[in-house]
């Protein structure tokens, strides 16, 4: 039988009714896979819940979905975001597939390549602002306020309630809450967002414990941490480069409710978990996505855990949202040589010299 | 409860011992979204198996998952394949998950982006040589025929035993055998893989018919439709970019034994297609993947279909493996502006001008 996507799989926990759209892509149902290689390093049943197999490519797409479906139901006929990129992606695939119109305000700088090709090839209209994400969102805002666009940015609390299902989810696959859940801080709408669902999945009997919550901002955008926005937010992981989170109350909440923190990772802990995690289990996500991971290896070295616990790092998006920076971090293109079997054996004892 | 891949999902199918390593990014799994907006336009009842969806962004996941596993199961530490990029990239990232080499041979242009990255960050020996594809599989097949080394590419036989799993899940997602599958047509062996797993379900009893098998192949690379290999085959798409298809017979079979054919499409046709499918249903598939659904638009055409059948197009990449022609075949950048209210006004208006 076909998985009918998010709004169908989980309509007792959503505002959906028989006048909702039944809109999907199949978001939602992404994989929980166990991270064989690190568990055995790291002495933890550690998971990732890899949110890059979502059909536009990162977690965006289980608000989006919701978001989009109750625009349509409420008659609007157009939405608009500010975007780092994966909500752009998200909001323009929804409403192609809804058949409205999407406008989308992005950084001029610092979008990774394949969220513009994403926002584009969607069809949305795409306007690059001289600002940065916190302006771009403060411009959507006051639109929005005033022209019949609807606002699909994470204070749309639409967003909040589909991205709620990723909890479920982790609960679903682990057959348990798990006893820690580690994610990225950027907006700090994800954080909010699981935070509600595994309160609402326990409330209802669904799982018998809840996670402490450990969110990681990075380090140059790390206002949650210190307490104050940050006006010129900077870090490698541009999809969490937000100086001042929209969400900033309810993901503090979410971190002293559960019992976790708000923690930062630098940029080098950030690539380097970025590497390990796919030359050691063969997972690809983007940057921003490895400060989860990148986090838990800081309180691993700090001593947060006793061993054995289950811990599961949300990925938020693919690693090809961002191809240039792969290649980058490896520092370099591959070797070429000549077509025959000589050169190619060559090259071979050359990489593998290089290695040793 | 949690998917736990294709080895463990379909083991009475696959050539599964208790040696054989439980290997899984859990792969497979991916959705089936019916062409809600194309099948009013086609009057057809259309689905996409939107194999992007896999762990590394393609179909080529299903038979690795297989073949690497096996490959370990015999005691190899090293794997090899020649690659237009998604058998690199899958590849690569098994190997990485299992801790054994990986070497690839890649053509020294015309790979896309994130495919390279990806064969990269996870770790893989990456060559390029100056030659296609077809000369880079001879270079693979010579060295590994002499040296200790498997060869992974689809001539290996436990590929296209994963790959075949795919029809198992169009089978259980529709709750029954399609009329038509539609697919992309470069190497050969996904279409042979598919027939292959609609026969065995078909057999066992799990459906009740059979499709007919229709594959498409560029025009510039259609070795088959023309009865002789391509020596320079020119194609947009790039992953099916093959002038010599390694499965040829067994494609040639598979369209025979079914009813079905093997096709062609142009490269406008292609990127007409590749456009279409993100704009109207919020899909973003690579080039190479759109080739199915231009071939169902040409035999709709031509008058193939009496209407109302049920065809399953296989898209067998993320558009994400290929962000610059996404771009490129959108003919532009974003439209850049001061960060103001009024100046995104007049940037929304002018884009709406365009339009119109």
């Amino acid at each position: 039988m076909r998985y009918l996507g998010l709004l169908e799989t989980y309509k007792e926990y959503l505002p959906v009714n028989d006048k909702t759209p039944k809109l999907t892509l199949q978001e939602g149902n992404t994989p929980l896979v166990r991270a064989e290689n690190l568990s055995k390093e790291l002495g933890l049943d550690l998971y990732f819940k890899y949110e890059g197999l979502n059909p536009t490519g990162s977690f965006k797409d289980r608000g989006m979905v919701m978001a989009v479906a109750k625009a349509v139901e409420e008659g609007s006929r157009t939405i608009m975001c500010a975007s780092t990129g994966n909500t752009s992606a998200a909001a323009a695939a929804y409403a192609a597939r809804a058949g409205i119109d999407c406008i989308v305000l992005i950084p001029n700088n610092n979008i990774a390549l394949g969220k513009l090709a994403q926002a584009m090839i969607y069809g949305a209209k795409v306007i690059a602002i001289e600002g940065n994400f916190d302006r771009a969102l403060e411009i959507v805002r006051d639109i929005t306020a005033k022209h019949p666009i609807t606002l699909v940015n994470s204070v749309n609390p639409y967003r909040i309630e589909g991205q709620k299902t990723a909890a479920f989810e982790v609960c679903d696959q682990l057959g348990k809450a798990p006893d820690v859940l580690a994610i990225p801080v950027g907006n700090a709408g994800n954080i909010s967002a699981y935070w509600k669902g595994f309160k609402e999945y326990h409330e209802r009997g669904k799982s018998t414990s809840l996670p402490r919550m450990v969110g990681f901002e990075a380090e140059g955008a790390m206002a949650i941490v210190k307490g104050e926005p940050i006006l010129e937010p900077e870090t490698i992981a541009t999809a969490i480069r937000i100086g001042n989170p929209a969400s900033w109350k309810t993901a503090v909440a979410a971190a002293e409710e559960s019992g976790g923190q708000i923690n930062y990772v630098t940029d080098d802990e950030i690539l380097d978990a970025y590497r390990t995690i796919a030359a050691k289990e063969g997972i690809f996500a983007e940057p921003a996505s490895a400060a989860s991971i990148a986090g838990v290896y800081k309180l691993h070295r700090e001593g947060y855990f006793k061993g054995g616990e289950t811990v599961v790092c949300v990925l938020t998006g693919h690693g090809l949202k961002d191809p240039n920076i792969a290649i980058k971090s490896i520092g370099g293109e591959p070797l070429v040589v000549q077509d025959t079997e000589e050169a190619v054996l060559d090259a071979i004892a050359k990489l593998q010299g290089a290695r040793a």
